[in-house]
């Protein structure tokens, strides 16, 4: 497989954590979201994923698959264990609403496109901008730190005791959470959770700075 | 079962939509997103949705869903006819990946939260907010109608020739779309494929007029 992937994507390195879990191995492909104006925006990429946005993945018979949270459940289709999403449907419903928390909620409103509009068009400033990022990270982590706390299904990790979608989807965004400096002394279950996932290898294979176009 | 609900919700709308398609009569309970600073918010309510989000299933049993992708999933697994997802792991992904554009990339950048956040704490005009809520459904809708014309799997739905997870996200968006004024001319297959849905019982039903809690 092969995957268009960029060190700081947060969407990628949900795919990144996933291939790892499943011991797939995969192709990196960089597509450098900040050089040349953003390499996301070639005719060549925009061809692959006319959304320009990562990651794209290209499964072995040369099919194309974009949108992050759509990839992850291919990979748990066509690559059953180890599993990522639990057995019963409530279970399953769990993992994926606290999984959308993250994908749905916080990401796409931070979004290096949605930043740069705020810049560039609504001439947002740099404080105001980082103040924007901030807030939506503490609104719905104040969320997920309420669900994870009082719900009986949370284990060492998000449900249970293996990573699933969910801990795919937060441990991405934490990194993000401690770039842009959030204060972070009010989420005791989501560090502890981060730390268990940061000590596997599948996780700590697939953070930005271990990825072969980090600077 | 419950839907907490309100009729202006594109989240909830999606939710109304599958409950139609499977034949899952379900209680209707308003929570009125501008009344009273948005019933939202009350402690009621967050006790059950701690996100404070719409919309939220509550089932037979009792359990709480929350998260509209979750919940169209949960509905999915657990009354499978008429199906939401195709048969093939590659087509489950390209349907997946057709809903997360809208349900990831437009939907959560332009809700209520985020507008009333531009209006209160950025001081963004009323036009420029108007304009920021059509940018973000140009940008998606161009990549879409790219991929609606070009796949081969585009059918008189999304995929196919029957509704699915990706017609259940886009049906409220043109909504919206239609509501702040974009221009449509540009998205024949989005166009099309909307007629469609909205020939149907089942979407009709659904359509944020025909609620109880409509003005």
């Amino acid at each position: 497989m092969k995957l268009y992937d960029y060190w700081r994507s947060s969407a990628a390195y949900r795919v990144r954590i996933a291939l790892n879990l499943k011991g797939i191995s995969y192709e990196h492909i960089s597509v450098h979201l900040v050089k040349e104006g953003g390499q996301q925006h070639s005719a060549d990429y925009k061809a692959l994923n006319p959304q320009s946005l990562l990651p794209s993945l290209e499964t072995d018979a040369g099919d194309i698959i974009t949108q992050s949270l759509a990839i992850l459940e291919y990979l748990d289709e066509t690559e059953p264990t180890p599993a990522l999403l639990p057995v019963s449907a409530l279970d399953r419903s769990r993992v994926r609403s606290l999984a959308g928390m993250i994908a749905c909620d916080i990401h796409p409103v931070n979004n290096l496109r949605v930043l740069q509009y705020l810049k560039n068009t609504l001439k947002v400033e740099d404080d105001a901008k980082s103040e924007w990022y901030r807030h939506w990270i503490y609104k719905t982590f104040d969320a997920l730190e309420t669900r994870l706390e009082n719900e009986a299904s949370t284990g060492n990790f998000c449900h249970g005791d293996t990573p699933t979608l969910a801990d795919i989807c937060l441990i991405p965004q934490v990194y993000n959470a401690h770039r842009f400096k959030c204060k972070m002394d009010a989420y005791p279950n989501i560090n502890r959770i981060n730390d268990a996932c940061l000590k596997l290898d599948a996780f700590q294979k697939a953070i930005p700075e271990n990825q072969p176009d980090a600077v």
